[in-house]
């Protein structure tokens, strides 16, 4: 891979801003955008990140990938299910770079290289932040991002390090791997059973998850899903990288710091609440399709996907139903 | 059993209310109830019925049993969570009475035998009714009540005869099983399924559950959760009355008047929107409870039942957590 001089964020939500933000740097940091009002706002007055992170970055933004040439590194930073609208629109440009993906769940990089030849990098970040405006997001959790060369992909390892050596040097914190999955899968079976449990429960991540002592606490629950999980990681050949279950009870437990994140609401928990569709076909419907590939009976999984999809559907009710 | 002369309803909600207004044209029908004004209200104005029937009835009503003197006949008309409350009141009274329980779920005639050694008839009813006040029913749904001896009790097919004509001659529907579990059965694994569903959804009973097109239409949960609890039930020795999956597919068509009150919010859900106690424990609980003791897997009764355990549960929650 050439050297990364240009770089292209697409979504500026609270992950987006954040890399681009921090990548303007080291790099040229451009953004796409779905907003015309939002490329405006940021070209205006730039990117400005607080928190973790103090910075006032000038990035070049845009709603059409032709006013922002061509770049090296295009991270696609939108939710799962913006991601096939988002990669649509690079069709035909951005010739040399390579494509990163970043988002909860499986099956993005597969969007993503459907409109394009892009070498694919799969990434996964654990860093958090609130988005307070268009062109401010503080950065909370100043964790990692994990990523790999895409197993169906063209991108090398050598490439995987170049990405996170930039990444490293813009002020996040990043680690290649040169075989993802297993860290992916970790964090793909944490996010089935917490956000798709806290999305129908109304419960933020808190101990309950954790808890078995009665036979009708949440933890058997939680548990015997990762579990079944665990099965189809181990039918599809992946040895996980971190234990799920173990993730979930140090992320209930007080005084730990790596996943605080989710002691609080929980991504899909807060869509249900403002009625945002979740990505819940990603997360809960991936494991889904990947067990019946492998003829790995999945129980639990099926019931959290229709339980989330059939609550999805009751905000289209008329409300003489209610 | 002596001829029914004097009955009590424990309870006065919208089935009790119906009961009680009924039965007080062929017998004295007095009314156990908690608060000391609705006693009041009810010995002062009486108890009216609309819709389905006329009716402006004498009652005698009391918050202690003591006042209500002996009884032949006491029908036990509260939500299963209150059932054990009720009758732990009856203790030492009415001697000479047959009870009948009439909840959903299993559970209540055992709780019952705990306080008194009567003899005990198992109810189920499926009609339906509004309370529009502490002294005014109206009559929704005219369907039948079912009664039968309990299977651990020493009522016999005789006396569930002898209650049931009492009732129909009140003018409500009623019929009796000399084995009842077969219906009890059929309306549990109902129950089980399109409550708990709903509670958690937030979706009424709608023709969503009774689809099976794609992969996440809810149907497909319904269909498998009753056909686990089905297997249950067959590992009891019980031959369903009823298939539950035609219940379901009926309630949701339309033109069809059987169960239409299911088409509108199951009870689950109605409570879970007040965040009122559910009676979980006593319908998937209990089934999760059978299926244990009888060495049969049930994965979704136990996820439905810690799913909405867990709902419950989220109301207790400090609000800096939301």
């Amino acid at each position: 891979m050439r050297p990364i001089k240009r770089t292209c964020i697409v979504g500026a939500g609270a992950i987006g801003s954040l890399f681009a933000g921090h990548l303007a740097s080291v790099a040229e940091s451009t953004v796409l955008v779905r907003r015309r009002e939002h490329a405006d706002l940021l070209n205006r007055e730039g990117l400005r990140v607080s928190g973790k992170s103090e910075l006032h970055s000038r990035v070049l933004a845009a709603t059409d990938p032709a006013e922002l040439g061509d770049v090296d590194l295009a991270i696609i930073a939108t939710k799962a299910n913006a991601v096939e609208d988002s990669v649509r629109r690079l069709q035909g440009h951005f010739p040399n770079a390579t494509v990163m993906t970043v988002q909860n769940g499986l099956g993005c990089e597969a969007m993503a290289a459907q409109f394009g030849d892009w070498p694919i990098i799969s990434a996964v970040t654990f860093m958090s932040g609130t988005r307070h405006s268009d062109t401010h997001v503080e950065y909370e959790l100043d964790t990692a991002t994990w990523m790999g060369p895409w197993a169906q992909g063209c991108a090398d390892f050598e490439t995987t390090r170049q990405v996170t050596d930039l990444i490293v040097r813009a002020g996040l914190k990043a680690e290649a791997f040169p075989d993802l999955l297993p860290a992916q899968w970790s964090k793909l079976i944490f996010n089935s059973a917490v956000n798709s449990i806290a999305a129908v429960t109304d419960l933020p991540h808190v101990k309950l998850f954790a808890m078995r002592e009665s036979l009708s606490d949440l933890g058997h629950l939680v548990c015997a899903m990762m579990a079944e999980a665990g099965r189809v990681a181990a039918a599809r050949g992946i040895e996980l990288y971190e234990d799920p279950w173990e993730m979930n009870v140090k992320a209930v437990s007080k005084g730990m710091t790596g996943y605080d994140a989710y002691a609080h609401v929980p991504s899909m928990l807060d869509d249900v609440r403002a009625r945002r569709p979740t990505e819940i076909d990603w997360i809960t419907g991936a494991v889904v399709r990947e067990a019946q590939a492998l003829g790995v009976p999945a129980p639990i999984h099926e019931t959290m996907y229709r339980l989330v999809k059939a609550r999805e559907a009751s905000w289209n009710l008329t409300a003489t139903t209610h």
